[in-house]
């Protein structure tokens, strides 16, 4: 397979590439009779769209979805769901100029390796347009862990060297602030980072966070569909992550078992956890704590500065990138981490509808 | 799918716990003609062997391989190769007290959520000895990748405090150190280090680092297939891993553009990187330099002191586990590291090969 | 999976319904570099619109395809392929009745049953329309076969009692006939027939005959990767098709072992057989000889005349369906079984293309 | 894939060849708490025993399975299940003379082709009893379908030109006849037939009949995973396989609509058909009527007269097939068409459980 598909129940297949006509995905599986229109979808969309802030690329996209099919009378009928996006602005006459040489921290060099030739039109298929499928279909998985009492929230961690502070934690922030903080202090700070950045034509990397409560216990196969292991690939597939984090992350590494263990204690309500380091997966399954994810995403590579690179034509030279770029990408990304987070959770908790025999006698033999 | 398969066309099915009859893996997808045979395996296998070392634990089991099919005249046949390794030493009574609580750390909890009940004998399908299948379907990964010029290599790159020095890099440390750590001098720290954690009845964390050499460019798909998505899934399907890293990992978050971008260059032999931040992939596929991964991995859950927990009989209590446990995971988790990144390397490099019309009309018309 | 998807390499997923906004597919794993436009796709699917014959519907759609990504200077980039064909001739009211009962011979009852409602315009996602998708996808893959020498050929065998002739095999008719049959004496037989069809407001069954000739030894797994079996799945998927042979098929059963067999011979060209009982396939595997496989098709169950059903309130009633239906479904599901098979072959011929340790050293280290 | 591997939610994959020292299954996605012993399993395998009768081989293997894991208590754990059967009677001389020439109707020219070389002994992977596997995790499918009130009853339903008579159906017979007939009168004169041919070194073809019975209505997915298709996979992956019919079958071809639409009508216990030449399937989704499906077999391709091939030499020659070989397919072949038929059955009861909105949220919030 060449890849465009994830999940195995919850299947989603994206298509499209910036400069193409549209760009889109195909949902497969989602189940009938959840109420659907394109507002839910959209409200996902808005968030990953361009030129909302002066962080983020001038590019001005409607990026507008159409629900093609997979609905009748407002409800999903449990065939597949096309979602299409126009591709409205595009200046190819832009990007000409990097069709001649390798563009430092892009896929222009893999690429041509490994197709022959590519689409050098805004980075084609490696663009970041081609989140717009993920965020989608992640729209409509959100939409139905919602009703299962399964929340996905992604927000930004850090920008450069400012990090939020979670005494400040302020939800409502992640929406309100240019930088998808839930701190609104924070958020000034690296705002005033990033004006540095652009002034020094330079981009800052940053790390965004995705807590999921109401996760039931259970949920997550025991060796390589292991929810981590999931998690991880969702995460990872999306361009400019460089490292992915469960619970305590890298920091376990340098911790000791007496410090790491989360202690079990039963209130009466059930059995919890004194503390989540293992960030809600023991074994690679949930334990009903709340899931908590980091992704590390590098500096937007579209610098203004000179570079040192090489040509098509084999010949070392010095480039200097155009464009509307965004000078980071974590904001317009955090939306595409929830969303990726939410495909990769709604997949093993359809999953696991079959893993007891007693569970699929009830579902086909209730009055037994 | 319940998720013991690994790859789409070198794909791996493992299966076997603890204290069942034994453990094993079938292969299926392995090309033809390749000489194999049980010895090319069980070197691999005798690198995760318990019992080699102090700090492994003394359980003692020989994990000796037998090839059942898919090998004729000492070669492959292009048919399954099941493996399979008998369990030789299960001294069930061990654990039978473990059957009555949930140990904090451990799948027992998540497991009995999931399925209703567990296979609380030494954890189960949860139990490290899981990775007997990995690693010995790994070793034939490795064996093909070698044949193709590339090399995968992992070693331990920190415990607990004690990190290697790179300046001191000795590969032949890796397999005669009881650390797998390429440097003797921070082996020998780490040592002393896992000394006091078992004085003080506690366990310690740790890093592995895997490199692949040799990789040609132009190996992993543009989207969900993405080798740094393919390698996340596959190492944190490991037990323990609760994190991993692509070239610089987390620091790309505080990194500037200018700093993280690999400038290239080309020297007449080819293009090349200056510096390899990316960790040899860029938009998902492999730039030529080498791959660099790091999985970060938690102390031993098993710990001889008291912890709080809560029993079957959803009473809270105090329990001290007993029985064989290693202080630390890393070292003995090295070559499934290694293995695992063979497997995923592996499967994208047999993905590519369809990735250009010129080359299939090539394997199949070459005299067109 | 909900099974919109076919294929493991080149695999195409399909999308729409009747009567929603669109219909399309979207083609991943398509090779870079193959030259590609609408009109190389048009061409495939013109052969299935309605509207052409009189004993077609008379529904008139222009079936007209977009590319809409996937495509760079007018080849393949190896990206998703997605294509999509509007739907323009909606006359829903005619289909506002028969939400009210279950037509025999159709999906109405066993999609309610199966989701708790269904989109029963034109009969939703079991419409023939659904093919749509299949075609498109199919004529791609059938460029590439012709690429490598491989063509894919169906035409109709049979219309109730008429058969074709082989003796009178007139290649040229089968585009040219409006029963899709290879023999214009039979072409005029069964035209004959359907008239008398019509006029009893009844329809007719037939059958697919498909032959794949230029193929190499080799393409197919041997278990459950057959090429049998793949071609049996491809077929069987395609709406109305309620038996598949291979070669002989059916008549293999009565056959004694003597008559069955093919026998081997020189001829210093290489190994062909004697006579092609086995249909191309020995062992799931393709021997050389043409590929023979035949698909057998039930009568529209759309009739005018009056049928026993159950309405949705439970009770027992008559129905007469209204609207506009082909008297019989073959002539323009020929296309839709030449692209079924092209598809299920293309994906074959790629899977094939790792079976070989020395033909994957030659294709990564070419010089070696 | 290579294919080995069968299902997508009930996955078994498949190992072993003629003559090495096992053959094997391993099945991922048996749900927990099934009960199950190895009784369970040797019934099934002792119907495809050779040595049973005279017109089986007179090769005698016990072919006891072994459970290797997935076990606990006697109940599956929800982890995979490893089912082993020691090879005990390998008499490798007698297919020494094979590895020279081509048998015509066997794999061995095809393998070499895809191989480039074959393990000859037997047959090797393409060996009948490669079927082993797939009635041991048939064995276990069939009995989750039996506890879910589902069951599959395959039998022979003609051998040569002996068919079974309705009218007789007699359902101990199937255990009870040496040919596997549901009629004793049929299976006497069948077994008359297989004299005769063995008296002229030649052998027969016959069909296999398969119904299953309590099938709920709604299981099976539209597209490409119709229960038509899935079934069509499974059972011409079955070697020899050659047909595959859906109720009427090949029948539909020559019949009108007004003939083969099965009427509906309710009788106040729900709705049902008047007829089933549909065979239980509409639109891909069962009806709740039994699905009826029947497999082709061909002839024995090892028969004792002179047959024309080509050796390895690549020189026309004749040869003489020796060994030990069935005079007919079919008998020992109902129990794997009744296993695969039970595995496409019961890997879509699985898939069909997240077809609903409703559904799902019952399962994970029955309360709310």
């Amino acid at each position: 397979m060449a890849g465009s598909t994830f999940g195995k129940y919850f299947t989603v297949t994206t298509w499209g590439e910036s400069h193409g006509k549209a760009l889109g995905v195909v949902v497969d599986g989602c189940p009938a009779g959840l109420p659907l229109c394109e507002a839910d979808i959209q409200t996902y969309l808005d968030r990953r769209k361009p030129g909302a802030t002066r962080y983020a690329t001038p590019r001005r996209e409607a990026d507008t979805v159409q629900i093609l099919s997979g609905i009748f009378e407002e409800k999903t009928t449990g065939t597949p769901i096309s979602l299409l996006v126009p591709n409205t602005s595009q200046r190819s006459q832009d990007y000409s100029e990097i069709a001649s040489y390798y563009r430092p921290g892009h896929a222009d060099y893999t690429f041509d390796e490994k197709y022959g030739f590519r689409d050098y039109r805004g980075g084609g298929r490696s663009s970041g347009r081609e989140t717009i499928g993920r965020v989608a279909a992640g729209a409509i998985a959100a939409k139905i862990l919602k009703e299962l009492g399964i929340t996905v929230c992604a927000y930004t961690g850090s920008i450069g060297p400012v990090s939020i502070d979670r005494a400040r934690f302020d939800k409502a922030a992640i929406l309100e602030t240019p930088t998808a903080m839930p701190d609104r202090t924070a958020s000034a700070q690296a705002e005033h980072y990033l004006s540095s950045c652009m002034a020094e034509k330079d981009s800052s990397g940053g790390m965004i966070e995705c807590v999921v409560t109401g996760m039931p216990a259970g949920i997550g196969e025991p060796v390589f569909d292991k929810l981590d292991a999931r998690l991880g690939a969702a995460i990872l597939s999306v361009g400019a992550v460089k490292a992915v984090e469960i619970g305590d992350g890298t920091a376990v590494a340098a911790a000791k078992g007496s410090q790491n263990n989360d202690a079990f204690f039963s209130d009466g309500t059930g059995i919890h956890k004194k503390t989540n380091h293992a960030g809600g997966i023991l074994g690679g399954i949930s334990d009903g704590s709340p899931i908590v994810v980091r992704a590390y995403v590098k500096p937007t590579p579209s610098i203004f500065r000179e570079q040192q690179t090489v040509g098509k034509d084999g010949q070392n030279r010095l480039v200097q990138i155009k464009g509307r770029h965004d000078p980071v990408i974590v904001p317009r990304a955090v939306v595409v981490v929830e969303c990726m987070t939410a495909l990769a959770v709604l997949d093993l908790v359809m999953a696991n509808m079959t893993a007891r025999m007693d569970k699929i006698t009830a579902f086909y033999r209730p009055d037994f």
